[in-house]
């Protein structure tokens, strides 16, 4: 298993799916690497998606929007499903609070995640190179992005957020936090009737880097401005060297 | 009194001071206005310094140099002297918390800062015409800044912040903050020694502003890092019409 089928040509970027085979789960990993119009790029951003919602995937419209917000930028991004999302979903999403938990368990839990985003950005830098590679996630993108740049340190810049030290996930975060260490901007809705404000800023404080910021905005959980994406595909761009 | 020389090019702007009739206070206005290299600009800046020291006035180090900035992007700034500082301090601080307060009341209290800045903008718009005007000011900078853009909606972006709804000043910003309604980004040092926290998120909350954001960064109140002027500046640069 691997490259799917050709390239996809959207009006933003040009996109290719893989399977590559499961790690520490019984799910294959589902994935696309896509690509500026312009052509193969010297720079990769992951780009892990929210959760909690049968549109919750790789496909997700916000995913989609900063795949291309960072292709326009002349970076190649990598996607894919997270634990029990997308096309590995094993129940459908009715919006409870456990579903998101019982989907990262049943991808393996925090190092099933780690193992799937490892084993993904193994196979592009395999098939592509390796190049300077950051990560942009929010909500589940953060719960999936903390153990990842934890893990790996081909990972150098990051944009987290909407994600506190909370809930099941809570003490691996905390765990975990200290070792994220690149630079990165922290994304907190102000107003985020999901995720305790506090929890946020415990988490922002328990990250190990020395040169992060946090973004605020007025606004729910969902309701991150046009903006502050663009912003921060500005500076990934920016940065990411 | 007004103008009171020629003008004085340095490597970013060309400056030129002038010297205003007292408004409410008995202490003529001191001020400076900067234009870019290049010339005359369509847009103004009010920057507005921070307090409590000698060196904290019209011409200190970061405020010459957020003049530099805006002006390497073709804006053109306004800088008075505050209440009791700079040219019109009555006595020298030595660091005590009360003397910003002193040298407020000494000044007009809020009414006189008020004046003193909107009589500085007369001024320079009967000089060189009206244009779409911002504030840049952090700290007292703040602490004047909330007052003014309540009361003149000339203003109509700002970048505000280390300070909160705090001292003796608290209960003027808590019931001037409200009138604040003009798009804004506002400044937090995580680990500000001498502003507590909450009380920023506060002032923040109490904004009228529907489009405001908060960036915070690690560190103490007078350790804002470098990227986060210039990029206050190009915020001022990009939506300021």
């Amino acid at each position: 298993m691997s490259w799917t089928g050709p390239g996809l040509t959207t009006e933003q970027f040009v996109e290719r799916a893989f399977v590559l085979p499961p790690t520490i789960s019984d799910s294959a990993i589902t994935g696309v690497y896509r690509t500026p119009l312009s052509g193969e790029s010297d720079r990769l951003v992951l780009v892990g998606h929210g959760g909690g919602s049968d549109d919750a995937h790789k496909h997700s419209g916000y995913i989609v929007s900063m795949a291309g917000l960072l292709a326009q930028r002349g970076i190649a991004s990598l996607s894919i499903d997270g634990p029990g999302h997308g096309e590995r979903a094993s129940f459908s999403f009715q919006g409870d609070h456990d579903e998101i938990e019982r989907a990262w368990v049943g991808g393996g839990g925090t190092p099933g995640v780690v193992a799937d985003w490892r084993a993904a950005l193994d196979f592009i830098e395999a098939e592509r190179g390796a190049r300077p590679t950051g990560w942009w996630g929010v909500s589940m993108g953060t719960m999936m992005g903390v153990p990842v740049i934890a893990a790996d340190d081909r990972i150098r810049l990051a944009v987290l957020g909407l994600m506190g030290i909370w809930a099941e996930i809570g003490p691996d975060l905390e765990r975990l936090a200290p070792d994220v260490t690149c630079p990165l901007r922290f994304l907190v809705q102000w107003d985020d009737e999901r995720i305790p404000r506090q929890t946020c800023f415990d988490l922002f404080d328990r990250l190990g880097s020395t040169r992060k910021t946090l973004h605020a905005n007025p606004g729910p959980h969902s309701g991150i401005p046009r903006f502050e994406f663009e912003s921060s595909a500005d500076y990934l761009a920016r940065y990411l060297r």
